[in-house]
């Protein structure tokens, strides 16, 4: 037996889900934590963990941590507004002028740590977040995140065609700029890493792409990038590569597409071709709900990419997206596949509850290593709910945690843990 | 001049809509509010005013309070949660049952006691709303309204076919009952006001319509009810009444769709017939995108509403949908425009915030008289903004509300004025 030095336990309503199907519940259970991980969950206490003290949350749910796994931090300033434009002019005329700020760093460091309180307060422990083309503005998120505890892999952005003067790189000095950052961490021992990220096709040269993907292999590093998120976007990516069958073969080509783990944001039109390859590379699509609404791209058919076995996470994608809760992200989730359902004549199913919390936790966990579940092993990152303002009228705990979704917000979170720490509140 | 005593001037950055087409905004502006209603806003405040106490809001928006046109209030228990079927059936699983509850005083009382105060939280000074089929009941919640101080019109539910027996009226048990609470409330001068409501066509039968119809005309009473929400429930109407050649036929054959002020709920699939019924008789469509969504009914296409005429509000629709707050209605209103837009290759033009913040504000506030703008001779229904949490990067007035719309909440409302009154929060 471990010592007891290494082992906490919690007490409290646990519900995580071990697959989509449904939700697992243990009704005032015990987490044993052994160096940070699950070693089991418990309706009784076993034995040989007496005597240990427990932090007992009584009627609290206990849940997984919420894990983004597509956000862009840079646009933190314009969450909530700006959004009268479809992808192209949006980027033009909002985004790509706010990201050129990032080069100051005081201006950077006041933007981005502001953020990084915003998704502690919404409950994510773990994030894949973009940067903006600025080495340094990327290395100072990484601290950011460090210095809070939180999960991240943070993507100093690469782009170098059709983007203003002011964020164009050329792409030795992108690519010279990324392996500087991939060396830096390289041997670092820290829940913040690096992670390759052309900003989509339209903005990164051949040679830019193909840079990329070697770095990618030669640092074993992953990558996230969009793709077929709207359709002017994919027209224009099909005019540049007139020579590729899909938007996604363009990054497949460069060694950017699952040869090392993969993130890819929106999926909103990808055809039955770039779905194949994403399942056979094992590629992750992200779905994106609030922000495909907000800049119009569309309705990204989630019941599809489930069906063909491709795995699903969710991302806030601000400020495309107007909110940083994974929670609320769930939510349009959910929604946007009963539109498609009412659409289809009732043919496709619309997510349940447990798919749109597993693609939230497990699914989205997964990218970050053995995280979002609270099975034996797995990282214990949790959020400690406390909903009783939303519990006057008595329900059950799977209609607790629905209602904590569909109604509750940052209030409702009393504590937030990473691999078994609990986390405070990041300074500012 | 008139004396002082019935004056207030009230000092901050006003905002509101006289037209759908753009914000009227005043950067540090006055508001003259005489015995309840604006008599002006002004830059400057003229001399005549000189030497009224000034209540000084500094950098916080004012605006309108929120009016929500359609709301089950006797759904607040289920709110955020059994929204895995879609109308008919999800009915008769959780809502039917749920509000057969409502016989028992007590229970309706603990209910309506927190819903009251959960529409003062979010912000809404005027509301629509259903209660049940319960006469006592129903008298409850207008009671809990004039104690709150807020404006609406409470309608108990008509429905004597199609549903459980335990909510199930007779036609002549449910007319008495009507017309005793109109009787009760004729001549009251109160912001709490009855209404007809009939809940849909499929419960209620043509006897039952056609003294309800009598009964609005009798009294000059208002009349809301569903129209067109659901393909399966057009369906069902069109077998109920093989002779009617739209849904909103039947409601006109009886005096019920527009002979008095009429809201008609949900709209997501009325044809032309219909609209320009609606149009021709001022009857407005109350547009709930949060329950189309959450229930599976499908795309309000507001833009065609708005095209063809016809005077469009919003509703929460508690529990079909699942939040009170009328500015995150306003943001599914836009978002759901937005993926219409999308698909229809961006040939119709997605709702604006100034057109959302007008059918939430002068739009929706049409119905209780002159409501929900700050033009001359409105009542002076409020808001006072408190965004500082969410100004921090410096942001224009129309920023500042837009995104206190996508990313603020209830704690960003510091006060809430119904006709010059400020509003304290009700009392449990």
């Amino acid at each position: 037996m471990t010592t007891s030095n290494s082992i906490k336990i919690i007490k409290g309503n646990i519900i995580f889900t071990p697959t989509p199907e449904e939700f697992m519940i243990t009704e005032q259970g015990f987490i044993v934590i052994q160096d940070g991980c699950v070693e089991g969950v418990y309706k009784s206490l076993p034995s040989m963990y007496s005597g240990i003290e427990i932090t007992d949350y009584s009627d609290k749910l206990i849940i997984p941590g919420m894990n983004d796994l597509h956000c862009h931090a840079p646009q933190f300033r314009n969450l909530g507004m700006a959004m009268d434009k479809e992808l192209l002019p949006w980027l033009d005329n909002y985004t790509f002028p706010e990201e050129s700020r990032f080069k100051d760093e005081e201006y950077a460091h006041s933007v981005y740590s502001e953020f990084v309180r915003e998704i502690w307060k919404q409950g994510t422990t773990r994030i894949a977040v973009y940067s903006t083309v600025h080495k340094s503005a990327a290395l100072q998120l990484m601290e950011l995140f460090e210095n809070a505890g939180l999960g991240a892999y943070v993507g100093k952005v690469n782009m170098d065609r059709n983007c203003p003067d002011s964020i164009r790189e050329s792409a030795e000095g992108s690519l010279a700029d990324t392996r500087e950052l991939l060396e830096a961490m390289a041997n670092k021992d820290s829940l913040v890493k690096p992670i390759i990220t052309p900003r989509f096709v339209p903005s990164c040269s051949d040679h830019l792409l193909d840079g990329l993907g070697k770095l990618a292999t030669q640092y074993g590093t992953p990558v996230q990038s969009h793709l077929s998120e709207n359709r002017g976007e994919i027209e224009w990516v099909k005019e540049l590569h007139a020579d590729s069958s899909f938007y996604g073969e363009v990054y497949d080509r460069y060694g950017l597409f699952g040869q090392t783990p993969t993130l890819m944001a929106h999926c909103v039109y990808s055809d039955e071709q770039e779905m194949s390859l994403m399942r056979s590379r094992g590629v992750i699509a992200v779905h994106c709900p609030t922000s495909n609404m907000n800049v119009g791209s569309g309705m990204m058919p989630v019941r599809n990419f489930l069906d063909a076995g491709i795995r699903v996470a969710l991302g806030s994608d601000i400020s495309g997206g107007h909110t940083c809760s994974i929670f609320k992200t769930m939510v349009y989730a959910i929604q946007i596949s009963k539109l498609l359902w009412a659409d289809s004549g009732k043919q496709t199913a619309f997510l349940s509850n447990s798919e749109a919390f597993y693609m939230a936790t497990k699914g989205g966990g997964s990218f970050f290593g053995m995280v979002g579940s609270f099975e034996k092993g797995y990282d214990f990152d949790a959020l400690i709910i406390d909903d009783s303002e939303l519990n006057r009228f008595g329900y059950t705990l799977e209609q607790r945690l629905e209602r904590f979704i569909y109604v509750g917000d940052d209030r409702h979170i009393l504590h937030r843990y990473v691999q078994g720490k609990l986390i405070e509140e990041p300074a500012i």
